[in-house]
């Protein structure tokens, strides 16, 4: 039994910090502390160079025609945008961006398309509705950290499908799925987060086959294929295996992310189950936010809007590729992105990128360790994530230059 | 195994409706297609007066001034906006929320405030980090129906605690508690939804004796504060057992519902595990419409606008109060609330006001059967909960009027 105890200035006593630490369900033990978190904070300090994070650049953001847009808005709309929607989303925003789905071969009726509070939602509910504790769940290695926290929660084990520089490899996947009772796959084809790295073409029909094949289900998250700043889009996965895919996309890289805004695209029964959990999860997502993004895609904003964030990202990338070949010591390869925001560098067996982090940040350098991004502790220490969207050419130069010093030092 | 079908027009067979089916959670069984979707659905059809859902009325919605809301954020924060920000909240806006929450005795710093994707991702965030499958959750009997759409998955069993007029009965939950074994209790102490009972004062300081007393953890679920037509404001009981309860609020019912905007006070540990269970949640909730509610409140905007929405409501819950008195059956009794959104109606034993509901809708008037708000099946067969606040006066007492009738006509 515990006694409240209320101090005069009305602070309560330390002693209460960890009160109902025994009341946390079983599940609680899973959702660990971020590592990267942390990591991210000393990241943001100012005067830091962060090639850490993955955030957009603020200056791709709409600012200045959105009085204009919002103006629009409430024209419209008027006070549907302040009440209470539709779990499923907002009636008109479905419905553009079944259009704008279509044209990435994801041919959905806007019925057919579900709202999530950004995509993170949209993977705590399908953790949620699919995830029983110990199910087994197919994922890249290195995956994406967020995805890993939607779904610890509902304890899944992870088997991670083999990658090299082309992203995962058909044949490792074909042999996971072979051996059975796999919950579902989960991919980012497109310049990947951590990686960079794009799945080609070939592999994607080989995916699609074996999902086919195996009766399985696979999440295809395309958060990044606006972002491609050389080459050609590539078929979505969805389009070769559209009754096994859930197709999902976000408003974060080509609108923003703070309004939190995905979509996707699900078999029939997964939709429905998604929508019932949506309900228990936030009711629905912002409606006066919805509404935005609707008229910024009907109303031809985003189409204008894209190229200008392609043309601030593309000369980011180049910078980066340009000082990782100028400075980076032999012993270290990297991927070599079309698009997307991350550059993945691997340096040799031996090297404790996050060792070297503390080394970095006395330098006022940030990047983040690449081992966070395994789903397997001990993987990947050699690695780091390297983000070029949030920085301009010349400190991504001069931030390469001094992790580039550090990196020789460590390995000589 | 399943072979993908397309037809020419695109549509894939109807065989796949249920494709994916042996893939669901063992959870997902627990959140049941909600009935009351479907009564609101048909209540939302055009000629038909709804006392069934639980929306503001749009007219509530500070559309007038929003543009120049709009304007003064856009000004203020620039692109921060637009932008990801921290998961316990958009720092002004916790910060301004400290201030709003100390009014009502709920005293806590910045740091110390959480806000959600509306006040139902408190719930679900809640239920994740506390409930282990089989676990005890006390709730009230009748409960907010919300807040078992958001707990259910995490599959707890419910415990009710008794009511009269006075909402929960302080014996019955000490009782409770000294049963041992509560995960957590959970409470809508005024106006409550559905009843429209408040809990008074006394009650409430036994109410906090007995969480201190049993070390227990109280769930104060608070949205209807504000909408208070009559008398004076209660104590919270956060104010009278800080240490053992979390306190939620929500700007739906004095800004928008359809910004999602939950904000809540809860013990450190407690705290610090929402926090890391909303990161894979949603990350955060929309820092555009947070910063919207921030304005809102420090610029005065609520204070000036909250007087609106009172004065708007207060004669329709006297419409509704007048309209019952003058033409309901003697066999019924109903709450009194002083503020709210709903009013709740007792018929006599033997009524059942499900069978009802068919026979309203073709008489184009529309209420919710109180029974979908008890957590065990079988409870509150004779009750109805009515809304007040999307209707005018008129259409209230033409709706109370034909209940009425339909009523009496049952009971004779």
């Amino acid at each position: 039994m515990s006694i409240s105890i209320v101090t005069g200035d009305g602070k309560r006593s330390s002693e209460r910090a960890e009160a109902f630490g025994d009341r946390l369900a079983s599940r609680t033990a899973g959702m660990k502390a971020s590592v990267l978190r942390e990591i991210l904070k000393v990241a943001s300090q100012p005067g830091v160079i962060s090639l850490a994070g993955g955030l957009p650049a603020p200056e791709s953001f709409p600012v200045d025609f959105m009085p204009e847009l919002i103006a629009k808005v409430l024209k419209k709309y008027g006070p549907a945008v302040f009440q209470y929607g539709p779990t499923e989303g907002f009636p008109p925003f479905r419905e553009i961006l079944a259009g704008y789905l279509a044209e990435r071969g994801v041919k959905a009726t806007a019925d057919e398309v579900i709202v999530t509070t950004g995509s993170q939602q949209m993977l705590d509910t399908l953790g949620k509705v699919l995830i029983s504790p110990g199910d087994k769940v197919a994922v890249e290695s290195p995956t994406y950290l967020g995805a890993l926290a939607a779904f610890n929660p509902y304890q899944p084990n992870y088997v991670a499908i083999d990658s090299d520089d082309d992203g995962v490899i058909p044949e490792s996947l074909e042999e996971i799925l072979a051996a059975g009772s796999v919950k579902f796959v989960y991919l980012i084809p497109n310049f990947q987060n951590p990686s960079g790295r794009t799945i080609p073409a070939d592999r994607r029909k080989a995916i699609a086959k074996s999902v086919i094949r195996y009766n399985a289900l696979l999440i295809e998250d395309d958060p990044y294929r606006a972002l491609r700043y050389e080459g050609n889009h590539l078929p979505t996965i969805w389009s070769m295996a559209p009754d096994n895919v859930v197709h999902a996309g976000t408003m974060s890289k080509v609108l923003s992310p703070g309004l939190r805004l995905g979509f996707s695209v699900a078999p029939a029964l997964i939709r429905r189950w998604m929508v019932l959990a949506k309900q228990g999860i936030d009711l629905h997502t912002s409606s006066f936010d919805q509404a935005l993004a609707a008229e910024y895609i009907a109303e031809g904003y985003l189409e204008r809007h894209l190229p200008r964030i392609v043309d601030l990202y593309r000369p980011r990338l180049r910078a980066m590729l340009d000082s990782l070949e100028e400075f980076f010591p032999d012993s270290f390869s990297w991927s070599k992105p079309q698009g997307g925001m991350f550059v993945w560098a691997t340096g040799p067996e031996g090297l404790d990128t996050d060792k070297l982090y503390a080394k970095a940040i006395e330098r006022k350098v940030a990047y983040v360790p690449g081992q966070y991004f395994f789903s397997s502790p001990g993987v990947g220490k050699n690695t780091m994530r390297l983000n070029f969207s949030n920085v301009g050419e010349e400190a991504i130069k001069t931030g390469i230059k001094t992790l580039a010093w550090l990196m020789a030092e460590a390995s000589s």
